[in-house]
């Protein structure tokens, strides 16, 4: 079976929803971690790291834990949106990172917003660095079905516990932060609204990105476990090679049903991947510079805080402005291509 | 703020979704696990298992990973329902363990069916015990906002890792077992329909069953961490306490807009948590024995795959039909309560 012929099973026209985002907040940890510092640690050239990883500074969480992050987020987005923490109905934790293998982080936000006797529900959606994107899509649908009304999304990882030093590339190349979004239903008269979304999964490249260890297959108390087994791996050329063969065609599709492409979206967002794939998406669909954030070299790749953290410095440094066309765009391991094309 | 107040905040008024089960699979890993095996093995007198958490046998993944399990569950629901893979639009991994800290099962699953370059998405749904139930709530959304069309939803659990023998109520009572359901609208003339859901989450009790480590509040490389920490921790008796203390709201909030309660449905699925909950609730809202399916003793309880694998083996076992009103129902880690109404 040719992808050629799956893709034709799959919705090619979706309604619009009338999802607006009535508020954002993002929060990183106070500690800086320069990348001279880490140069000088791990025996690096100096600017070996921006050159290769594109990143200048990161954050490393200290003694917060992934709940602690995600709440101060959701409080500025609360405050942002001119809410009440009552007046949500759902919470969806979006996270690839977790502070808990059981339960899962969702529950621990709301306990961590001193709000752990309210009954509001709250679960977690994972899709590692898309999991805002699967989560934004799950909103619209909850909002389009009327099941609920007010949702938060938080994205808050730490994944400077589960770095490799061995492995320069990632373990220079990731941070740790969060964002969180309140979205509802537009009032009349607001064109705010997702037009489209779109997820695409390739399982063959499931093990491009993993942390091998902490689960089911080498569980922590395996013997045969070693620290390095227990920390992040990426195979960067195979995930940009796969990533990039299927981006072309996966816009296309994305954008078929709007009669436009990425390049008329007024602003694009893009996962804060790497150095690498950040150029190589500028350079092949033409952006301008203008037109999209790359916040890499002040906060690493974020995992899936990434996308909502530059969505809401693009909207605070007034790079969106209500009414824009925006598309969230990003590959993510599993292999998993995600994209939402909104009105703001 | 009181829960009441919030309650009211929370939408009462839920339009049916015409969702459909088009068919379900199960699969339990070959390896049966005795009460009496595990009796001698422990140093508990012969019976005492049966007697506390109601469990005669389960089954223990031997090699088996939650990927395989699950894809073995997925085939058979793709069977059942007449379809092939590629009719699928969307993979729901509803599980609360997992094979990788990173990626998210769901793209393993895809891979373990073989599948790895069809594209066709997935993520995970994670409310621990409970993410049968959000990821049904999620699937039925995604049916009326018309995203997707064909959904499965995978719940696919190994606990039998993660067990600690110094616990003997938790470890003799969770077990490994994987259930699917693929699910689409209802055909012109069909009654079957999700007519209401509901989950509530009180943070307060998130600690009250949980894995301490393996994620970022205790690392697998933190040199503090022991072997228990890295096991199943429940307090039963808080469980039980704080989930009775909330369900009976729980139920009249879920049945309100349907003018019937929970005895009036044909069938009820309940989690299968433990002999203590089954038995309190079947006592408290006076189910009668024809009306429940309790299949702790030969399963255990499997987390999330508990409540799916129920389902399928009293659909299977011709106790429920089609046009029948069947609740599912369960309380979870987070602490969070559960359940979903609806017509098979």
């Amino acid at each position: 079976m040719t992808e050629k012929t799956i893709a034709t099973t799959l919705p090619h026209e979706q309604q619009a929803i009338p999802l607006k985002i009535l508020g954002m907040g993002k929060y990183l940890p106070p500690r800086v971690v320069h990348s001279s510092t880490l140069e000088a640690q791990m025996g690096l050239k100096p600017g070996w790291i921006l050159q290769k990883s594109g990143v200048e500074e990161r954050r490393w969480a200290e003694h917060e834990s992934n709940a602690e992050l995600g709440a101060k987020a959701l409080s500025e987005a609360l405050e942002n949106a001119g809410l009440a923490y009552e007046a949500l109905d759902l919470i969806i934790n979006a996270s690839g990172s977790y502070d808990y293998p059981i339960p899962d982080t969702s529950c621990l936000i709301q306990r961590a917003m001193g709000k752990g006797r309210s009954g509001i529900p709250s679960f977690t959606v994972d899709a590692t660095c898309l999991s805002f994107i699967a989560a934004l899509e799950v909103a619209a649908s909850f909002l389009a079905s009327g099941r609920y009304q007010r949702i938060a999304i938080v994205s808050a990882e730490i994944a400077s516990r589960s770095l490799n030093a061995e492995e320069k590339e990632s373990s220079t190349l990731l941070g740790d932060g969060a964002a969180a979004a309140i979205v509802g239903l537009s009032s009349e008269g607001e064109t705010s609204a997702l037009l489209q979304s779109r997820l695409e999964t390739y399982g063959d490249g499931a093990l491009y990105t993993y942390v091998k260890g902490g689960g089911n297959v080498l569980h922590p108390n395996d013997s045969k476990g070693t620290a390095a087994d227990f920390t992040f791996h990426m195979d960067g050329p195979k995930v940009l090679g796969m990533a990039f063969k299927h981006l072309r065609p996966f816009l296309k599709t994305l954008f078929k049903p709007l009669g436009y492409g990425l390049r008329d979206c007024e602003f694009i967002v893009p996962h804060q991947a790497s150095k690498g794939a950040l150029d190589t998406a500028r350079r092949l669909f033409r952006w301008r510079e203008d037109q999209y954030i790359d916040h890499l070299a002040t906060h690493g790749n974020c995992i899936a805080a990434s996308i909502p953290m530059a969505l809401y410095d693009a909207i605070h440094q007034q790079r969106i402005a209500r009414g824009d066309r925006v598309c969230l765009l990003g590959t993510g391991a599993g292999l998993s291509l995600g994209g939402v094309v909104l009105v703001y």
